[in-house]
């Protein structure tokens, strides 16, 4: 009888079941290093049909699955993390795109291309993707709707969930989910016929199916662009502006702020000068797109707001990189520090300010020689809580930390998922009958629990 | 022992639980007179805890529910037709309407509460609402949410589902399925916490649970607004002056087709004057609503497209109503004729052309007396297609336009749902292993069936 990697084998090829341990490895750990787990064997299929024929064999042997895209995550949810015998299945060779769909402003992408491959591949159509984050060179297409990423797009044009029309999907058992009729058949902009599976399937965390394809909205492409980082005497200052420019400006595309602490260590790491004349205690970075230039409405917008302090403006593309990139070395400016703690949490905007103070008291009184950097999502309230110098101490911060996210009414995870980072968590925002239903869903498309166990759901007594 | 009635009267109060058929009777059948149940009696609760209590009695005694909102749908999908000792649930009494809240630019409300109401709320609060389509004053925000509704804002805002950023609701056995902690504690604007429960049950046409209430997301209020209806050779011809407009104007907020023959229909039955100056075979009526006046970026844009024939422009509020008012009486002047046989679906915008006559074509073939009034939401590429002078031969019209709809690559629903008018054409685009995902989904929220038997699903053999 041969053994599963010979039946895996005999599917994807020799050299794409990989079971040295020298080429496993960097699939066995996160980025971040914290996450590290042993499968069994890497599989790399490279179309919908290997990734059926693989899980048919990976369910005949009742060996367990784990899904990963660009495996760029930081919850831990596309590591083999206590999985034992785990088969790691690796999408990243399905990286197809097909021709953009003019008409409908749609395109079909294999899950394993990157945000990066995909944006360029509607850029060079005339349109561009709603969805963009710092990972993008890696991160795929099927890693960002299975976690239901977020990022810097995501005040206007939603989350991955928002991005889906339709999905082609592989369930545990072998079966394939996709639209009847040929996958060049689909293409409708609007359906109400049936479960939204795509919806479904989008932040399930590879715990329901595999995903293979994902249908994407395109959105317009906007030429003219404007940046810019504004003074602020803190959160609600920020608040206070960006509601200002939200109600004056239609093409707002971003808001992103980050604090006088978070700056200093990005000018440290970087090298760059002051973004503005003078310093304050945070910055708002706004950014306004439209097909004629912003950049009028802005600066009369931001006029009319006592709480601006100073401004840095920018409408040429190496200007407008320069201001995002004193946002965007957040995180490599802390990681040269040390392995934060990372948490992704979102709050009722209503309560940032309070609830940014509380986590910031929660976490010093379980780690008091921690040091906190913190950015937001602004118009999301999504805070970015990274925490140093805690690295021994990380499950009593994230409790903390999630804990007083929850009293102020919070979500323990706003765009990364819940993976196996947080999953002990889940309970604290989602009742015991939520939970129920979604084991309840978990169970009736996986019975065997063979995809991603571990990831999502709470431990079970 | 009390009877059903009897206990469901001690939750709701006697004057809810209806069984005189003299009252039921406005419940039992839906608007159009074409579907028409029996239901054993109507009962009418007030809020999420006495629909959980009623829901909880209806499992103890095995007995059906089928869930109604403002009974404005046209596929079946909210009467009993064929379910026999129905308790029918009606959630108009749910019409609470929490404050708005800013900092969010969302709302709490309840599911009776009408399109309409959620409307003019929102815009008291200065925000819209994304949500509007013409039975606005008697559908609920429950049924809309429920058959993931479209409507005329949809080019812009999305559908019913895009609205939803949390939800509650009941299960068959009487849970409440809601976030934990208060109400009003949700208010998040993103979250990746696990499977989106609002997302799947968005569409499910209640027979997954019965939604209570719902956290809509508001929309900014656009002050400017300009209308235009241009005459156009046809289909393919109205798709390149929307493509165009689309390029040119951000400010796009509808697009609706309707033809000569629809018009003439409307005129003999408002007396209404011509549109335009010249007569043409199609008539394309253009939204645009901003900040600023769109009027001139509209005019340049319409300007430069050598397929407009004619058009008229208004931008004070009754100028833009009367031009509305061609498209909007199509129904009204279709039901004068005769009940209508109608069929909303939606296929590639690719394809809109040539699906509109072949579907023209078989819809004749198999009704040579019928006559056909079509009208469109372009930018979706959703026909709603009107069949007169066939009530006979719906099954036989209907079978005839899915088939084509089907070949054509598109869906049987767009945004009516399939009800239990469609259900046994569901296959014609949902593969066999998309409903069976479906079944298990609805097995493990509602493993006895007691949620809306007969509707979506396709009859078991």
């Amino acid at each position: 009888v041969p053994s599963l990697a010979e039946r895996l084998a005999a599917i994807v090829g020799a050299s794409h079941v990989l079971t040295d341990p020298a080429l496993t490895a960097s699939y066995d750990v996160d980025w971040t290093g914290r996450f590290r787990g042993r499968a069994a064997m890497v599989v790399r299929p490279r179309s919908t049909s290997e990734v059926a024929a693989v899980l048919g064999e990976c369910a005949a042997a009742s060996v367990p699955v784990v899904p990963q895209g660009g495996n760029t995550g930081l919850v831990g949810g596309s590591v083999p993390v206590g999985v034992p015998r785990a088969v790691l299945l690796s999408l990243r060779r399905l990286s197809w795109l097909d021709p953009v769909d003019h008409d409908a402003g749609q395109v079909w992408v294999g899950a394993g291309a990157t945000i990066a491959a995909v944006a360029g591949h509607a850029r060079a159509a005339g349109w561009d993707f709603g969805l963009d984050f710092a990972a993008r060179d890696s991160a795929t297409v099927g890693g960002a709707v299975a976690t239901n990423a977020g990022g810097e797009r995501v005040l206007r044009h939603g989350p991955a969930r928002a991005q889906v029309l339709g999905v082609e999907a592989v369930l545990a058992d072998g079966r394939l989910v996709a639209r009847a009729g040929p996958r060049g058949a689909g293409g409708v902009v609007k359906e109400s016929a049936g479960y939204d599976l795509g919806a479904l399937l989008a932040g399930s965390e590879g715990t329901l199916a595999v995903l293979t394809a994902v249908r994407l909205r395109l959105v317009p492409a906007l030429p003219s662009r404007v940046v810019a980082v504004v003074g602020v005497a803190g959160t609600a200052a920020a608040q206070r502006v960006l509601s200002a420019v939200r109600r004056r400006v239609e093409g707002l595309a971003a808001a992103e702020l980050f604090h006088a602490d978070g700056l200093a260590l990005v000018r440290a790491h970087t090298g760059l000068p002051p973004p503005l004349g003078s310093e304050h205690p945070a910055y708002l970075l706004v950014e306004c797109a439209g097909q004629s230039d912003p950049t009028e409405a802005l600066a009369d917008a931001l006029d009319g707001v006592a709480e601006v302090g100073d401004a840095a403006v920018a409408t040429d593309p190496p200007g407008r990189a320069a201001l995002w990139r004193y946002r965007e070395a957040h995180p490599e400016a802390v990681g040269a520090l040390g392995v934060p703690v990372k948490l992704d949490v979102s709050v009722p905007p209503t309560a940032l300010a309070t609830a940014e103070t509380a986590i910031r008291a929660a976490v010093l009184a379980v780690a008091p020689a921690a040091r906190l950097i913190v950015w937001s999502h602004l118009a999301e309230a999504n805070l970015h809580v990274n925490v140093l110098f805690a690295e021994s101490l990380a499950e009593q911060v994230s409790d903390a930390a999630l804990n007083a996210v929850a009293a102020h009414g919070g979500s323990i995870s706003a765009e990364h998922g819940i993976g196996r980072a947080k999953a002990r968590w889940l309970s604290l925002t989602r009742s015991p009958t939520e939970i129920a239903v979604m084991r309840a869903v978990k169970s009736a498309l996986d019975p065997r629990g063979q995809l991603n166990p571990g990831a999502l759901f709470p431990p079970e007594d």
